[in-house]
């Protein structure tokens, strides 16, 4: 943390953040400047939270933090690239790039079958489905619940194929838990610490989703709520941010794979069919996702989406899903990944 | 819905459309355009998501909705202005101006009683403190959790004004219900839907709290959550929301408590310290706000700013708050309004 | 300017940075810290920007400013606030409250004149009115230009009330000033450097409209190109911010007043017509920015809004401003204002 | 246009909105719904800003505009896809990938030319380089100005490559255009109307970057603005939107790539330094905009980035810019395209 301090501050105000400072438990080291002095507060950065109380003392004029407040998401902490294994043969984070596929929710065993079989044709090689909606209107569809978690179950039987699921409620875990491969975070829950530490406590994989307009470095302070809790296994995937725009649902921040490479040894995936809410936007960013550097994607397929229960629009079609897999195979090559 | 077909649409993708409308349990209504044909569709509008699929239908250019997607929380079910009350003689939504005030986090039996005792004899009618605290880093103070949630039963004692504290985990409901006069939803949980059924399901006044990213619309539906669950005691909270402005911690929407007052009958507040998160500047905006047409505020006071436990740097000190509730009442009788 | 070193820089890499900082006229002062080191490059801030190429060095982790970049619309070299005078008796930034009103655009006499009486009747001291509109598409109204401004000095002779017009092209810049007292510089043009240059070179009062994207920091510097060049007679109008909300045309950032009275000596206004787009909330945001403590408003009235060339949804009808005015002075009274 | 009115508008408020629309010269359609009744206003588009001035009539809720204000930027008007030719083989929108290298600001003879000699060695076919900079400081450095425009010819006739300079004063464009292959309009001047209309009379290739906080539709619309004057070689460039999110300076909103090309025929190209802000995070954006689809790029390169005048910490080194350029090459040929 850096104190500055107002111009004209008095010694003795100046005198009283030092003492302060130490108090805390950090050294204070002043640097005088010619209008104005700063004084860095030099110590451990966990806990430095109560540093920016200080701003409150008289002749302060902020408090700007310097260090980054996550510790076990850090690549200072961990250097190598953690790989999530989410099933025998397919790992996030590593040469492999994984496809997650499936419709927004489960809606009936037929659906699910019939969705299971052609993405896993196409290459996928996780289904996704929702059997807990959040959705935003209490009178939309709320998802299947636990039928959809067994139908979940028979596709993965059927296909082979892992399944991620989200998970709302902290006290849905144990039972989402019994059928799920890879857990669900969803956008709007990724500042619900209760359900974070809850996940923390498990042994499986989770996808962590960025919130619609949290920061990368908030990102990273969920994902250590479920690290410091000792699950090393999070995934971490940019579904695209609240911006001022309105073309598309959200906007893409893809260049979150390149910053979050630089500052997190977390694999981090893509979800362009939220990010975008078209289904003719989801190809391209798809081919650009994998030419930033992303470990993976998650992608809304649906057989028949203009009777979809939720998000039709962003889903795409089997037929269309197989066609950009293909071009997408190439792509995956040129930056040295497989399926 | 108006369903926008696309330029050069064929008439067979026009009828299917119409089709489609009709199976969902609208009336199709076709306006035949100059360049392109677009299509109302008449009917009850609850549900109205599933419509929304039909903009994957061949031929379609995009699904625009035209209604609000809330009922009960809208005025044109309820025309007169919801009061809700909080404990005899204190009442949201009427003549009188609430202000709830206290600290951020209850820290001590000490801090919390010294506050209450101040912002009552300053004219608050409500005591705010926090037990629980969603904090962003998980090395950050987490509240005192039950112990706080005593403190302030205490402090209701001793001073008889009424509490709201925050409920972060739907599974602490009936244990915060047993202390808190008002429950409080964050900001981060304001789409936290299990949370908020259960909330929906008591017979007890809910602060929520709009989420920093979250429109007005959703805001109203959220509520909505609430109010179909059955409790119709919901004060709206507006608290600032994220933008690109770093000046302040967010930006107050100030015009929400205009906009908010057209669209719903439900009373709202506002809360400047959050909003601002910087003690200097919370004054002002609490005038702004009264002036604005708000029915109360939230504001964190504490008797040592620069040694809380958490959001010091935008508590107000007991005297400061003492002068800006001598000028907030001036302003309180321009609008006809007592504390 | 704070440079932070990554962790694991090396010796060398720390002392090249030292030596840069030294090249540039600054003093560097490391602050030894247990992960990584720290340097803080002392001196004058005019021209830091260099400072921050120091970023592309090895081992510089990043770059952290410390300081304002402006200086004569800071506080710190002007303490007293400036008052700007635009007619005899008209004068923003004292004791007076000025509300500058009329149409977006200048349409034809009738109008002009119309709008011009029924706002100096309830109490608007300067008119505004559009001659050169700078409109998003090249199809709509572009304004009466030259013609526009004879109009518009023609009110003034009629009504005695000084006049507020824009000035979109620096070429037009001599010939608006024949006409304007105050010479209107939008948020469009926030940024347009080449104008604002030629702005700083006039004696006349000018009012710079902060962009809607344009951070408080950026606005101010956009204040310091016009002072820099020697026009002290700047008038700073917050007029909303973009942001995700839709519910409003902008989203007034009202917290800028206090923000920008910290930080600044020049008055500060607020146009709520262009902040919320809909006449119904223009009221109580007027009663807000008083409240605020701003110096003074610039509201759209147009005798006929549903006819309105331009801006008509924002624009109150005489009768409306005249009920908006009588209630404003009553918190202007509580500010210790008067019209 | 469709007009929402108020539920409970009375007969004669409808009425009153048909007659005014059809004053306008639009054709109203009534459609009746359950609870309240919606107008749709038949007619060509352009010139429906007047529309908008229906919503200050008694009965309306609002009014929503469904179709696109621009008209020569869209695909509907012009299909096939627009090729700009910037010199002898070297053309933007066609199978070529065009990218354009080179410093922030032309510094010095030297700079620009062994800046142009590397681009060029390592496949950039456009120069780009400012001789005119808008600085959000004053006291920054504002450019060679014509100097600087005579070293670009310099670096022109040496090295063969076309260049592309801003121009932010229309007093300046015969000035530019005397020396540059492409004129660019930067992000803060994307809605100086004054500049773009003297651009849309030029017989030569525009590079128009889209603002900050420009929404896409408003970038076409200032796009028309040059089309409207009869300059059809107009260059779109995505430059990253500003948004909450402070790890980048920027936000590039990598999905306007195709939501562009389905809306307009004008190539796209994408600015991934002044997106991001940091030159570690270009090379993966460079890659990423040409998997999108991207029809060319701009990169900002500098010999000596730790002490450019402007923008060093985005600044590619050349042997970097190799690097990147050698991997592209690969990408380019996945999506059929060849420097």
């Amino acid at each position: 943390m850096i104190i500055v301090m107002r111009k004209g501050a008095s010694k003795s105000e100046l005198a009283a953040v030092e003492s302060r400072i130490a108090e805390l438990g950090y050294k204070p080291h002043v640097i005088h400047g010619d209008t104005r002095n700063v004084v860095g507060a030099v110590g451990d950065e966990r806990g430095k939270a109560v540093l920016q109380s200080i701003e409150s003392m008289p002749g302060v004029e902020n408090v700007v933090p310097i260090l980054k407040p996550y510790k076990l998401a850090s690549k200072e902490v961990k250097l190598e690239r953690t790989v999530v294994e989410i099933s025998p043969g397919v790992a996030v984070g590593g040469d492999q790039l994984v496809v997650m596929a499936g419709p927004c929710s489960v809606e009936s065993e037929e659906q699910i079958l019939e969705t299971a079989h052609a993405v896993k044709a196409s290459g996928a090689t996780v289904l996704r489905g929702g059997a807990y909606k959040p959705r935003s209107s209490p009178y939309s569809f709320q998802g299947m619940e636990e039928e959809g978690l067994k139908l979940l179950a028979m596709a993965r039987e059927e296909t082979g194929l892992p399944v991620v699921t989200e998970v709302v409620n902290p006290r849905d875990v144990d039972l989402v838990a019994k059928y799920a491969d890879v857990m669900q975070v969803g956008a709007r829950n990724v500042q619900n610490f209760a359900l974070l530490k809850m996940l923390g406590k498990l042994d499986k994989p989770i996808l962590l989703k960025r919130g619609m307009s949290t920061t990368i470095q908030e990102f990273l302070m969920s994902a250590e709520y479920i690290l410091s809790e000792g699950n090393q296994k999070v995934i971490l995937c940019e579904r695209g941010i609240r911006t001022f725009e309105t073309a598309t649902r959200n906007t893409l921040d893809i260049s979150a794979v390149p910053v979050l490479q630089e500052q997190t040894h977390l694999p981090i995936i893509i979800d362009p069919s939220h990010a975008t809410g078209h289904a003719s936007l989801v190809p391209s960013m798809c081919y650009a996702a994998v030419a930033a550097g992303a470990d993976g994607l998650i992608v809304e397929v649906h057989p028949h989406p203009e009777v979809a229960a939720s998000d039709g629009p962003q889903s795409l079609r089997p037929a269309d899903f197989q066609v950009m897999m293909t071009k997408l195979a190439e792509f995956a090559k040129v930056v040295g990944k497989t399926f």
